[in-house]
């Protein structure tokens, strides 16, 4: 292998992206230097935190310069290492994806624990998804047993291990999903209640899950679904913003009708990222690695094969169509 | 006097309310029993929160009733009593306002302390809009000196005690009212900056305000003012929503196109209540007393004189008539 292929931002998207979008391109394979390992990707992420990035602005993390190529999660194993923290065929999980080859300094690429789980769990459930839902469930909504939990985009990489997660701590669940076939899923993985968003509207199926209303809120979505825990909310109930995918690709604002609902129910809600847990590596592995290793939090992957196949992947996070995490394969 | 007079509610308004929603209605003065104190009203208190009891919708405080006299924050003194508590000329803070007359057992009228303030800073200051001031500013939001606040409806009852009260514990803060009027008297209160919300664009003028943008927000209002907090907050930033006057009377959602920045920011926003703090009225007074009777927290009052008056004071709070509390005098 002479060179590497890496997908390159060649235009900045108005509303949903497009293939137009990206640009795969070559780029030859300089001899490492001391200090240096590279690796070899077998497993890379798409998340719908990217599509920020794909904008001219500042947030939590930089945006995807014109040109250049992307990044974001990935594993893999050293193919060649000019470091002594880093040997021939270790698995590392790292942020140099988008591409089927990484060099870096060795500290870029972190060798993962013998967890006994599969290795792209380290993408999913043991990773930027599986943490989110761990952290905004354990430490932002601070659950406890028996109450009720009203997850969205519950067939998502976040949202399938957030129900997982809550049925294990003992919550009353309800989940929405678009379509049968996920419903189906998030049935199977131990919700109390689904609702099928694109069969009925939100807040009516919610107040038919919980008549009493809920306690907790975990978003992925925003708009209608935001609204519908609005108005359902019940005195101190707490919401996670983990992601508003509803808004991601659109120049429309978001309508809450049932806004003022958060005075009358001393409603909290809190957005928060992944990125600050950073430092809990360890004790979100300890509590996360038995349930998968064990088979408590499962998971299902939407997988495309070929670096060729990562704007599909991309694209595909938000027309709906994939169930549980999407990934590519090299 | 046989006879007292009570405002009743006698149609539930669509949007804004209007004077054909109200009738004033005489009731016979029945014998005082066993317990039971008389008060004549000396001081009405309109506000905001009473636009929600004119619908038919269970709320942390009940509906009014149709064809029943309505309530409110009133004070007034005891004209004739038949309980040990309570004699003839005490001064009385209670909530049977809309009336002239009240008659209740004694529990209902709190005997006020010598705080040395005037009779009317009961309903102000150190009543329902002063305490939710002082709660929302010291149990919601928690400012450390030289925070930068946002108090939205800065003019108004609530929004000008927490101008002061935010001065007086050293922060930063940036208030919004409406017209140079109300803008110049918030200056005078002591904030650090005043945008006129009808002359810019509250965005606009917020970034120029706080280039680094605001830590707290005490939110009066919503609508463009809570977007544009949302727009401005810092990391960690914290919003306390008091009220949402501007969803009050109308039916249109609240549109937000800064939502999504609460993720990236970590930005906690909770609702609060007066009425949750009610077990800590001491400590409250023991705060807010001093202030208020030493002039750190000053007032100014729209009055309005004659019961004759109830409908045109409330309706005023919709209309922007109003700089700081808005109050009948009997």
């Amino acid at each position: 292998m002479t060179n590497a292929r890496a997908w390159t931002l060649k235009q900045r998207p108005q509303g949903m992206p497009a293939h137009s979008d990206f640009e795969l391109k070559e780029q030859p394979l300089a001899p490492l230097q001391d200090g240096e390992v590279r690796v070899g990707n077998e497993w890379l992420s798409v998340d719908p935190y990217m599509r920020g990035r794909m904008n001219d602005v500042k947030s939590y993390v930089p945006p995807f310069q014109l040109g250049e190529p992307m990044d974001g999660g990935a594993v893999g194993r050293v193919i060649e290492s000019r470091a002594d923290s880093h040997k021939e065929g270790d698995l590392v999980q790292h942020m140099l994806g988008w591409r089927d080859v990484a060099t870096a300094p060795a500290a870029a690429f972190n060798k993962l624990p013998a967890l006994g789980v599969a290795d792209h769990q380290w993408l999913g459930n043991l990773g930027l998804p599986g943490g989110t839902a761990y952290w905004g469930l354990m430490d932002v909504l601070r659950p406890e047993p028996g109450q009720t939990l009203f997850v969205s985009a519950a067939a998502g990489a976040v949202g399938s291990a957030v129900v997982q997660i809550a049925k294990a701590k003992g919550l009353n669940v309800i989940g929405s999903a678009g379509g049968a076939d996920k419903c189906a899923w998030v049935k199977e993985l131990g919700a109390d209640a689904v609702i099928d968003y694109k069969a009925q509207p939100v807040l009516k199926a919610l107040y038919e899950a919980a008549p009493k209303g809920i306690d907790l809120y975990f978003d992925n979505v925003g708009g209608e679904h935001l609204d519908a825990a609005f108005a359902t909310g019940r005195n101190n109930a707490r919401f996670a913003i983990c992601g508003l995918i509803d808004a991601y690709n659109t120049t429309e604002p978001t309508k809450l009708r049932y806004l003022a609902r958060i005075i009358a129910a001393r409603i909290t809600v809190r957005g928060f990222l992944f990125t600050d847990y950073i430092g809990r590596m360890g004790e979100f592995y300890g509590e996360m690695g038995p349930l998968v290793a064990g088979g408590k939090v499962t998971s299902r992957e939407t997988v495309h094969d070929g670096l060729d196949a990562m704007p599909d992947a991309f694209l595909g996070l938000f027309s709906g169509g994939n169930m549980g995490k999407m990934l590519v394969r090299l």
